[in-house]
């Protein structure tokens, strides 16, 4: 824990978070204009020998999260904030304006507290707001016609280099990968900002970019794009500081989170946002009513619109990029989750609940669904529409309240989007495999292709201590099926709260789910990396093996456990089949002859193995002699 | 590692293996004859603490494959090896005999050599055979209508005492669990002794049990029977002892592998094998190509069958339960793995791929098949037809070399099936999800639903370090799909050996990869489980909460981390929300109100929420008034 009074004096950036990637370096891709530099990380590989000369082999880029904090040129000082990237474009537009401070009487109260001043992030500039009567979201630009900046960026890093590559390259990247299966989804060979563009005006993307939030790289979340995931971090009344919390924001983007929620619900809620979103590269989530049960002392029936508004407007003016709002939960809904094995186990569900039964209302949730669209035109903040009755165990799945739920959810985000606020679904839960895709296919239908973004589904509940695995198996189902974004779940969900390891295995076990969900859809440009990452196995490049993983840390330190000698490195073997059994180093010795003399093929026409008796009176003694004669290396020597 | 002399001194077994599981305790159910004696973990759980009196939880009783080891009324020596369960049911049939020692000359050889003395295990009996003429396979029982003990155990040890609960009590065990997506499969309600017979008989189901390792208890891999794991295990020339080994298999059945493979490629895999049977109450399976290249001093062309043959009867006679043949791996498919990716990544199959090349012939394991059936038969060795071209990347998965090995692998199961023998089939490697299914589907058709038996698949290449999770993701789906035996990957694949922290990692992954697979199959006691522990989560019941999980030692470390105190174990809240915040604490104000004075009712009726204003005035005011006068309480107390 953290005493108060440290970090605006002394917080400075987790020094893990910064050290480049082995073999990598940040490269920026610049687009239609010298203010659009878009970022990746390109691996360096080294090059392929063989017994004649060398092959290079061409860097890899690969999608990047981590933000200035890998770019050697930048010196993040965490008291100082990022860069705000998109600050000449929000300006460009001219339909926004500075406001004299916070608008929030809370947002007012906490800039005002001398007691905070320690703690307080040292903001120079002041909230910006749409003006009067304009609408300020990427939608509704969108729905005009407009291709923004952002759209631009976001059309540049979906595409990773694509469009450079020129047809030819692209139809052969594509010849070196299986076809997909889309189920429904449309992933053009490359990515245009007017493709962009049109899939936000079409509701099945969303951009979340709060004006607030100037520092963040942009990015989409659709089921047409790349599949993202969000890492949730956030303090609790039992644990956990600001710092802590800071660190673990930059430590899960540094992994590949491509959103983060702030879920804290203890000490400095509003002081802990405000460190993270100034030096958050990416999206910044939250869940408002958490923070406004904090100020009325966590007495869920002591709930009010005016405190909850307030808080939405203290929180847009802050940056929040999305919001989640439980407005699906239904005072007749509640009823439903009676029975259940697990009731309501999501916490803004279980409080709305609490707060409908309690004044035998429905929530200002949902009739002041429209007030709080007014709120989020004008800052642009997106909604993320909650599943307050999102099923706790697999045996609450796919249950009565879970679908009413979504179907008022299907109900709010057409009035979202009459207000052209951006809107994406959050989803479960626990889920058993077989019922994975009636969640995806009901959500599809019930919200019109409005992104679904899903905690796991875990596919059963008998492994405390590795839902991150009971999880990411539904993860990455869903992920195929049409899901938009994967919410991570840690080892230590159920059981506590997740620390920096436990965040980057999450983390980890995420991308995993999401980059097997995009190989399924067939994403035109994602199996490169697996074809790139398996020719460096098969020529015992292990440097490039490991700098080509989602973790080269790891993989090194596996490998260096058994065979820890840098000779070892460049060793045509490993440590669990030793020389003499490597199959890698087997199949290399075959590999020349084959090109070489052709065998007797197989395949189609040929399916009887009694076939080949023939072709052994024929000539196969010689065969063998030249075999031999090569030395019996079977293919190209590496 | 262990000096050679260590074993047969002072072998001991691995303490941690033996300790109680937490809230745990070893049961016995018996079949028709004392000697049938079934073993179950039971775990025992706390009441329901409700305001009013408690309610008491049915212990749960879950599958055990960690065999006596586990039993506290049961001294293991490692030197003396287990109990001969089975020999008296061995001996009822009458159709073997015991030969005055071994018949294979390496086994006869390593049996008279001074120099390891110390290394042997000192078996006092001498091996088994089928009488001459004799089948004594349980495949050639099950044929003649003959029920035998194996089968009868193996009923009860899969019914997990269903059948003395009587049929209304299965109909609500049933009614409390989703009705599963069997994709083919048909899994009764009871398992019957009948059944497990037919099932063998029909080649869809096999009993790894050979004659010479009597210290099994009974188990069955088929798709129509719970999902199955194997855990690999082995020295290789760079790394591990034969104790390191043997404390791997305990500790791997220990957390659920149904058979281990001994995969030594190492110093003394005949020493190392005779230790690990004698104490596995598992299946061992073994891939005997490796220990013949050996002997052949790791030189692929100089096998012979006459080595092999000799391989074959050693093992058949120290007690291998499954051997893997790579037997498909046919000339004319070599050049169809020349321009893959990865080459051939099988050990086995790139050993014979590099013989079949040398001498321009089919291999011997192909021309001599009938040969080996003809030794199965008279150990009840059961086949494992190894995929030799199995993809090693993504990008291979689903060729043409992979599928001309399945068609193969079809017509060699019909000859084993002609000769009686048990066979199953082993299956991929890497493959994307898109490809799985059809990997499934065309296993069942060409090999007529004798088993599958698959590694992993990995999902996506690009994460060494994690690929017990992208194999888990595969695992899950493939199990779902029909497949009958998933064997583990660990975190070290492609990397190292594994460790024993390895070892229980892949061997969790994969336990929630075959549970969540008999979920979505809708095995009828399945979801019992998951039932159970979400019921004891809903009721902050945390100590049975961690005992029912895979690996209640993981769980209760990761609680403890963030709230060590025994309080806390108790408390109705944990350190992810803390108090305030625990959703499902505030779920439980709700459901007594909720049972009391039902709500107006949503589902399928009453789509439009806004049918709920009418309800407001009427009687709203009063509703709330006694959900206050309860105290708010709104589930009941626990």
């Amino acid at each position: 824990m953290t005493s108060p009074q440290f970090l605006s004096d002394t917080a400075r950036v987790d020094e893990a978070a910064i050290q480049a990637l082995p073999g990598s370096r940040k490269i920026y891709v610049e687009g239609s204009r010298a203010d659009i530099r878009v970022p990746f990380r390109e691996i360096s590989l080294s090059p392929t020998r063989t017994s004649g000369e060398n092959e290079e082999n061409p860097p890899l880029l690969v999608y990047d999260t981590s933000g200035p904090y890998t770019d050697p040129e930048v010196k993040v000082d965490l008291r100082k904030g990022l860069t705000e990237l998109r600050r000449r474009w929000i300006d460009a537009r001219d339909d926004t304006e500075f406001l004299d401070g916070p608008t929030s009487e809370y947002g007012q109260r906490r800039a005002n507290d001398p007691m905070l001043a320690q703690l307080r992030f040292e903001l120079t500039r002041t909230p910006r707001r749409g003006k009067k009567g304009r609408n300020v979201t990427q939608l509704h630009y969108a729905r005009q016609g407009i291709v923004t900046p952002e759209m631009e960026f976001i059309a540049i890093r979906e595409n990773q280099r694509r469009q450079a590559l020129g047809s030819d390259e692209v139809e052969r990247i594509l010849a070196q990968q299986h076809p997909g299966e889309g189920i429904g989804a449309h992933l053009p060979n490359e990515i245009t900002a007017a493709f962009v563009r049109e899939e936000v005006a079409a509701g099945r993307a969303i951009i979340p970019c709060n004006i607030n939030h100037p520092e963040t790289e942009p990015m989409i979340i659709g089921r047409n794009f790349l599949v993202k995931i969000n890492g949730n971090l956030g303090n609790s009344a039992v644990s956990s500081s600001i710092e802590d919390e800071v660190d673990k924001m930059t430590w899960g983007i540094r992994w590949g989170a491509d959103t983060i929620m702030d879920l804290s619900t203890g000490a400095n809620i509003h002081e802990t946002r405000e460190w993270i979103i100034r030096n958050a590269p990416v999206p910044i989530g939250t869940v408002p009513i958490y923070q406004a049960l904090e100020k009325v002392g966590g007495v869920a029936e002591n709930l009010t619109w005016e405190i909850f508004r307030d808080t939405l407007i203290e929180q847009a003016e802050q940056g929040v990029d999305y919001f989640t709002i439980h407005a699906g939960v239904l005072l007749r809904y509640v009823p439903l989750t009676a029975e259940r094995v697990t009731g309501i186990v999501s916490r803004g569900g279980s409080i709305m609940a609490k707060w409908c039964l309690y004044h035998h209302e429905e929530s200002f949730l949902y009739t002041h669904f429209e007030d709080i669209c007014e709120i989020c035109k004008r800052y642009d903040v997106a909604f993320s529409l909650g599943d307050g009755l999102r099923p706790g165990s697999v045996a609450d799945a796919n249950d009565a309240a879970q679908f009413a739920e979504l179907e008022t959810l299907g109900e709010l985000t057409k009035i979202a989007w009459k207000h052209d606020v951006q809107v994406m679904i959050e989803g479960p839960g626990h889920v058993p495999m077989q019922l994975i895709k009636e969640n995806m296919d009901k959500q599809l239908e019930c919200c019109d292709e409005a992104p679904f973004y899903t905690l796991g589904p875990l596919v059963t509940d008998i492994a405390p201590g590795y839902d991150h695995i009971t999880s990411g198996i539904g993860a990455a189902m869903i992920g195929w099926y049409g899901c938009a974004m994967l919410c991570y779940v840690t080892p230590k969900e159920h059981l506590g709260l997740p620390n920096k390891d436990d965040v980057k295995t999450g983390i980890i076990t995420y991308k995993i789910a999401a980059h097997a969900a995009d190989l399924a859809k067939g994403h035109p440009a994602a199996q490169r990396r697996d074809n790139a990452l398996s020719k460096a196995r098969f020529e015992f490049r292990w440097e490039d093996q490991f700098n080509l993983g989602l973790d080269p840390d790891t993989a090194r330190a596996y490998h260096d456990e058994t065979l820890p000698k840098d000779s070892a490195k460049v060793a045509h073997f490993c440590s669990m089949c030793g020389p003499k059994f490597c199959s890698m180093k087997i199949s290399h010795e075959v590999r020349d002859h084959v090109f070489k003399d052709r065998l007797p093929q197989g395949g189609d026409g040929a399916k009887d193995p009694r076939e080949t008796e023939k072709a052994r009176h024929n000539g196969m003694r010689e065969q063998a002699e030249k075999f031999r004669a090569q030395g019996s290396n079977l293919y190209r020597e590496v």
